[in-house]
């Protein structure tokens, strides 16, 4: 007779492989698959979520948990059985008429958007989302119960465990106080710069060679993943075989080759999760916002320091060919360029936490029922001007409808993308007082000692520890938002 | 309380949908998958495969198929029924063990084989291949068991449901008796032509090219279905979704061409199935020899035709470049040589059937118990020489060793290929009757018509008549070896 377990881990290896196929068919459906194959494509997909959800959900799995916690586990097992109780909870606790009712309110809700928000037709949007605000208010109601917290806690959990907006409140309040007033000393310091746009167009083949490149310098294991096109640049796959994509523009490569850098930064993370542990759940990553953590050390940390891009410039120079604009000086102001916009996902590092700051504050009052859809758009033009000094009034498009998280009711996630930078650049100090000479070692390409570093403190540790203890171990303290200031004075003023 | 037909068209759903997840997985694997990956990715397609493999046999399922043979139904749910109650006793007939254990032997044998075929090492070879056909012997005792026939019937029914070897035994019989005689014509009558050699190397950019041109001349849907590279070719996906492959050597372009449009042929079979049956057993192809008779019919009976050539001809020159060896004529003449040789994949279409003959001969004795593993090298050697005049004497390597089919047991498998090629010449001759003007309506790219009425006579039909029902409807006769003889005079001699 074997242990519970031991019975929960045979469990989970079978949801992990189901995982796997899932992962490789949703990458498919991006990459490659034509548009004729969506159909059946998402109904084979809805069939095998179907199938984990019930593999999860059996009964038995909640008395192997129960049985499972007076079994003598070491720590490592003691984690993976805490991370099955997670996702066990998790699936368990809503009855399946709210789940299908939010897929279905959410997947309506998704694919009008496509259409409403080029129109800006925000009246018709509205409806839809409520519908999803509604539903999504009764996930968190039934969550809260469970865990005994608020509501919005309650969604903010699962994207980053034990996070709460008690946290996120003292944490944004404190980006809140000193951003709009460094982001202003930046533009006008920038404004009396001159820097050359280069010109195009650059071939995607060649965009791509210099994405391949770069990939190798950060020493992506192209034996365990690849590169491919999608209309949204991702990281998919699993981790014995991570996929990441980006998209090419022509026009210019900046953009292309910093989704590149940042989608590796997912990719080394997957492809250095801890394989003795494979299959289980301790063995995945951390959490969304650990996730975001590391891209973003890549993209931020890494791929706008000047002793990396020093690195990257003579590859851009051999592969896209010779022009003034890819000189070393020029090459490095090219990707540090900060300019307020409307757009979150074109923003610089320093005004992008504003974009989350303020759809943090939106989602968490609708979520808590102190607004309503139809106050969103009063509110999204009252905070872009206070943290951006930006107006959008009318301009639902390239406003509160900009983005895909809301329509299906992904509430809780965008705070996770400010999170991460601020981890990222928690970690980069930590590394820093561990090898004073970082940057002058990545000058010279040296970059397995960072690398090493993160294997060492992030990477092997998969799930093992909370984010908070995993932060506490890399770094010597929690959540720090003073290490972004930091990071930000120093890069920019 | 809804009917047993309907809850096993519910079961059957089920496995269409995790049917398409392993489709397209495998299809990933053969095409993109990095090295690393495998390992994972074969744990979790054998995950899958072990939960069809539960769905299909479990106790209900037969519980219902006696159930719903009492149910009215009409004729295409009564050919579903039946095609139910195949796929059910074909995997409830075997033991878990014994298919564990020819997965097994199977998989070790192939795995060493791609070692010892390289090396000759036969010795080596035969202690493997005969684990496999003791087990192979096994499995088809039980199936003879249970159809009433003898071993090697069972098998052959696997891949040809209805086919016999007595059928067999006449048609080949009815072959080997003009074919040698035939071929050697053909090479006199050859040898007194000059056919020139096109001048590489082509590039596989301008051969994707020329693949692609000549997919869409021959109809194929792009929206359902897309061309990459494999180290062999197939044609994979779903109806929805298919997949083919061809693989390029720079130094000449008309074998991948050819497979290009080989695999075209299994695709608009596959992309043509009955739509208002998706997801049911009755809408899948019919039989492996059906669909080599859709991928031979396009790439002999249409691909080696001249009317066609003449078609292909300026795209080669436009894509590839004008040089004389592209000249009209001569572009015929290179895709109609004709010339024995040892290895079966690169066989011309007149001495192919001697290839197959030679392999159902022995793989019939040796599944009947009339021969042994180690009487192979001697049969083969014999049988070359009376069919091909080749002499392979200690050869391994380039003759018994030479296919991939014996090393996991594929036993019944060969004799399709030669079946489909007469299905494909039947099938020509009968399009001919009905529009005696086609090979000139071809010559104009008027090609609608004979994909009308592939459509009309094979691909609409699914799995909805027997392949004798199917192939009397289309021809107005039942297989008659005939007609292959009269296309290979017509178009060799």
């Amino acid at each position: 007779m074997s242990s519970a377990y031991a019975r929960l881990t045979h469990t989970f290896l079978r949801l992990s492989r189901f995982g796997h196929l899932s992962a490789i068919a949703g990458w498919d459906m991006q990459t490659m698959m034509p548009a004729g194959g969506s159909r059946a494509r998402g109904e084979a997909l809805a069939e095998l979520s179907v199938l984990r959800h019930e593999i999860l959900t059996a009964p038995q799995v909640g008395e192997w948990l129960q049985q499972a916690q007076q079994e003598e586990l070491d720590d490592v097992e003691r984690a993976d059985l805490h991370e099955m109780q997670r996702s066990w909870q998790q699936a368990s606790l809503l009855p399946a008429s709210l789940v299908e009712a939010k897929a279905l309110a959410g997947s309506r809700c998704e694919h009008a958007w496509r259409q409403q928000r080029p129109a800006n037709d925000w009246q018709g949007f509205a409806a839809n989302l409520q519908e999803v605000v509604k539903l999504s208010r009764e996930e968190a109601e039934i969550r809260a119960q469970a865990n005994g917290c608020s509501r919005y806690d309650a969604l903010l959990d699962l994207y980053e465990p034990g996070m709460t907006s008690a946290m996120l409140d003292r944490t944004f309040g404190d980006l809140k106080q000193w951003l709009p007033d460094l982001l202003q000393r930046v533009v006008d310091k920038q404004a009396t710069e001159q820097v050359q746009r280069p010109d195009g167009p650059f071939p995607q083949a060649a965009q791509q060679q210099l994405g391949l490149a770069v990939m190798k310098l950060l020493g992506f294991d192209f034996n365990a993943g690849r590169l491919d096109i999608s209309a949204h640049p991702f990281c998919g796959g699993v981790p014995e075989d991570v996929r990441i994509t980006t998209r090419y523009n022509e026009a210019e490569f900046i953009s292309a080759m910093m989704g590149v850098i940042h989608e590796t930064g997912h990719a080394r993370y997957e492809q250095n999760l801890p394989k003795q542990w494979a299959g289980r759940p301790v063995a995945l990553a951390r959490s969304t916002a650990i996730h975001e953590s590391q891209s973003l050390f890549f993209e931020k940390q890494l791929g706008r320091n000047p002793a990396f891009l020093s690195l990257v410039q003579p590859l851009a120079v051999q592969l896209l060919g010779d022009q003034p604009a890819l000189a070393a000086d020029n090459f490095i102001a090219l990707n540090q360029r900060v300019k307020p916009g409307l757009i979150r996902v074109d923003a610089d590092e320093v005004s992008y936490p504003a974009h989350v700051i303020l759809r943090y504050e939106i989602e968490r009052a609708l979520v808590a029922g102190e607004i309503e859809v139809e106050d969103i758009p009063a509110l999204w033009q009252e905070k872009m001007q206070a943290l951006l000094g930006l107006d959008t009034t009318g301009d639902f498009r390239n406003g509160c409808m900009q983005d895909i998280h809301w329509t299906d009711g992904a509430f809780g996630y965008f705070p996770t993308y400010t999170l991460g930078a601020m981890y990222a650049a928690q970690l980069f100090q930590a590394l820093q007082r561990a090898l004073p000479q970082v940057n002058e070692m990545i000058r010279q390409g040296e970059l397995q000692p960072v690398f090493d570093w993160l294997q060492q403190n992030i990477w092997q540790h998969g799930s093992r520890f909370s984010t908070r203890q995993l932060i506490e171990n890399a770094t010597g303290e929690d959540l720090n938002p003073a290490h972004f200031r930091k990071h930000l004075e120093q890069r920019y003023l």
